[in-house]
């Protein structure tokens, strides 16, 4: 607790991109967008907000548990998505929580949830904040008497680690980098880093189905859960830890992706990994994106599996400033920590040469240098994006990403599609030009992940509806051509409208009526996965 | 339609093992047992059994659809079980379905549920009808009117294939084999191949979460699914078909695994595998288990991704019949169709060295031929077990298999506590020796899925009691181990009580509430998963 989170920016105070990185990017986007330069709002002053005034009084009994101090109000109003900072800069905080629970044991989440659910007090899960599709914002129905925030942070501890079967018992609010400080002891890693790895909880990334660093195979957290134990405003839940199981439909895929929605997750078994000792990474290039997109399905399809096979469309190369513009790059990773991984590489780079890709080494020894070349200054702005959010808004810059899923045979036309559609929103919404960018991020045998951006000069005193008009159409456009609305963002508040339309309507009322049974006066993330 | 089902045995009319098969069987059980031989019951004739009358009439509108000819109602009154058979010796066929459906699409199906619904009829959806839990017998509470046996064997085609994407839309009747040759057209195969697949359908394997050929990675059937779309008595439903997705609770998993009780699959698009070009098989033998076991788990952890790893303890050596019952056996297996496969076999054949492991084969050249050695007289015996039912039922023998899942660390405790509690319990119901035999059927990085095999001497005026007795006694020390119920033959009639205790209340909760939205009346095979 020694630093504090940022309330209009990723990370804590102190944190965010310096000043020389700011200038690049924006100076970059300046170019890109035909602009001689943009105006900059000042960042919001988080003393200066303007907070609603608590709608309710927290009780004496939970007194210890509970924070009504501003300066936490803020930091648990919003995620970290686009509109999200729209509002911070418009110094909007109207849907602020009444207060922040700050449990730190099961039986205070028991307590809150007994107090709340009788009061028609909302509850609104929160684990570090990390969402970027409304989901940990308390935007909640009028019927509510107000909202709490309910900040997992406290349960933090791994309580114990198995080295034999490679897994951990692990408390759900947990963030990442201090879960892998204690897994590294035992010489294990859980080896998955989302994009919001440096803030996000465990908790948050299962309730979320966060997609990690594996690009095959352990794409998404839902692989590594062995078991999960839960608080619902109807009693605790706990299934069993098993390596598998086919008894009867699985228990913790229901919670697995409930968001907050259904109860939250106190403590999960975790499938671990060793420590990887061998690797090898590089950057193919490629003239033809339809080359490297055939490769790349080759590689899915081959049974080699590698950690990372990332493709990079052109714009994409360009928005993270390398390579000239020219080229589809694809990344690709192997690592193991039983044996050397060259023969994968081989091969795969063998699959890659077959579609004209063009290796950025040539030599085997280069390869294994993870840090260097494309591939490492990839992995390096991957990991500063999300501190990009605060000068952009600030900027007038609309720039935002969404990503989905779908399979080989559709890819060509639904990427056709969506570019399409994307660019021709921001334009029309804009009235300026549009930059379309597109990369994978992860893949399957019969389909990839792809993850979209987009950007455009936007109005300063307009960029919340700017927004929602491109966010629209695009999503309209996902849905009609047969994508998933998520692949691994999540559903949240900013989905619903299309996650309505893509979930069958029986397993919608499945789904409200396991909420009922989970949730019976419906306190938990009201207006998430289940229409208010 | 050529081929009449067996009513009292595996596969078709004329299907079995041959006289030499059957007396090669039974000596050996006889030495083993320490018997002289066996007294045997005759097979019994269909025309001979006492069939009830019919309690419904099927209405004149759906004639063409139903059948109450007797062989028709005999063959799907019970699965392949063993208490199955011994019921079918006993002549017991009180719990025949009153007439067995044969819709040919999915009007025909909706078409019963609406008759059914509101008569009160129980529906008991039927795939290959190879059900070792009880899954498919019309047992049904007193307040059902009747119960019909909904045969999907009429919807089975291949509908579409994508060889882009490899994967095809089925139809969910298809039996294994015809299956498998229409997507061998397109050079494909789905390569999930549980014991049953020579009469199990697709439905049913997704039904039942049916584990196949793929020892690791590809376990269950589960992760084939791309899509499904369900017939349920509250209308049709189908989830959108992609590679992968983050929206929310997967509606794909809620059905995989249901077990006829939430609605019936009809048509599913599926993953598929390129078939195999390169193999390698082998064989490797250790002189204790416990450095088998240990081997195993480092295999399973170091990405290698086997397609078969699969231990035989000393007694599964001596049931099947091959090695000298001093060693336990490994089979290790790796294929591909994309790239030779040395580098993966000999790694993991290194890790076996390290372990005391000694390869049946020293040189490469011999390990890629599949169907030589013990690997392939394995195969062998696999394949021909589910004939084994009717000679030993005849017999008087109980011979019966049950397989679970459990994590590394406890596998030592557990696998010593439940071969005791099998040992024992089956020395104090037969008062004679028993044999437990262990194999892992598939191995997870974080633990195995041991498959169990126990062998006594019944009585036969008492075989169901007797297995019964045995049944629970192992299945209370599963649960209380902490072991899954059923890791692939699902939960049935037979396991419902130790599910009972494995599903967390909440879920079960949950659970019923989404069947009362599936299946408002309660129809759909009352008793399995949620209690009738």
């Amino acid at each position: 607790m020694s630093r504090r989170l940022n309330f209009c920016g990723w990370g804590y105070e102190g944190d965010g991109l310096t000043a020389s990185e700011e200038s690049t990017l924006l100076s970059g986007l300046a170019q890109l967008l035909g602009a001689s330069g943009f105006e900059r709002r000042p960042v919001p002053d988080a003393d200066s907000v303007d907070l609603p005034a608590p709608r309710i009084e927290t009780p004496d009994a939970l007194r210890g548990i509970f924070s009504v101090n501003a300066y936490d109000r803020l930091t648990h109003t919003y995620g970290q998505s686009y509109p999200d900072f729209v509002r911070m800069f418009n110094g909007d905080f109207e849907v602020a929580p009444d207060a922040v629970a700050h449990p730190t044991c099961e039986e205070d989440v028991i307590r809150i949830f007994d107090w709340a659910g009788p009061k028609g007090i909302a509850i609104i899960p929160f684990g570090g904040g990390t969402s970027v599709v409304g989901g940990v914002e308390p935007n909640i129905p009028d019927r509510f008497e107000g909202a709490i925030s309910l900040d997992m942070g406290g349960l933090n501890q791994v309580l114990e680690v198995d080295r034999t079967s490679r897994a951990a018992l692990i408390q759900g609010g947990i963030h990442g980098p201090e879960m892998e400080v204690e897994l590294k002891r035992a010489g294990l890693t859980m080896r998955h880093f989302p994009q919001s790895f440096e803030r996000a909880t465990l908790g948050g990334m299962i309730a979320t189905r966060s997609g990690g660093h594996f690009a095959t195979l352990y794409t998404h957290i839902d692989e590594f859960v062995e078991n999960l134990r839960c608080v619902t405003p109807a009693g605790v839940t706990e299934t069993r830890r098993l390596p598998g199981s086919g008894a009867g439909p699985s228990p913790d895929r229901l919670m697995i992706g409930s968001e907050g929605a259904l109860g939250v997750i106190t403590q999960a078994w975790m499938r671990l990994q060793d420590r990887p000792k061998h690797r090898a990474s590089t950057a193919v290039l490629f003239g033809r994106m339809d080359d490297a997109v055939e490769a790349i399905r080759i590689i899915a399809q081959s049974g080699l599996y590698p950690a990372n096979i990332r493709l990079l469309d052109p714009n994409e190369c360009t928005l993270s400033g390398f390579g000239d513009g020219s080229s589809t790059i694809v990344v690709v990773a192997f690592e193991n920590a039983d044996h050397p991984v060259s023969a994968w590489m081989d091969r795969a780079l063998e699959i890659c040469s077959d579609h004209h890709g063009v290796p950025e080494h040539e030599d085997t020894g280069a390869r294994g240098a993870n840090e260097s070349g494309i591939a490492g200054a990839w992995r390096t702005a991957f990991i500063r994006m999300p501190h990009m959010r605060r000068p952009v808004v600030s900027a007038g810059i609309i720039h935002d990403t969404f990503e989905t899923a779908i399979t080989w045979d559709r890819f060509a036309s639904f990427h056709a599609s969506i570019v399409e559609a994307t660019r021709s929103a921001v334009e029309r919404v804009t009235g300026g030009p549009a930059l379309v960018s597109c990369r994978f991020t992860h893949v399957y045998p019969d389909g990839p992940a792809p993850y979209y951006t987009f950007v455009g000069q936007g109005r300063t005193d307009a960029l919340a509806d700017q927004w929602t008009q491109i966010k629209s159409a695009v999503s309209d456009a996902i849905i009609a051509e047969g994508g998933t609305i998520t692949h691994h963002h999540a559903v949240g508040r900013d989905h619903m409208p299309w996650y309505n339309r893509q979930k069958p309507a029986l397993f919608d009322s499945a789904l409200k009526a396991a909420k009922g049974i989970f949730d019976p006066n419906g306190i938990l993330n009201p207006g998430v996965l289940v229409d208010a």
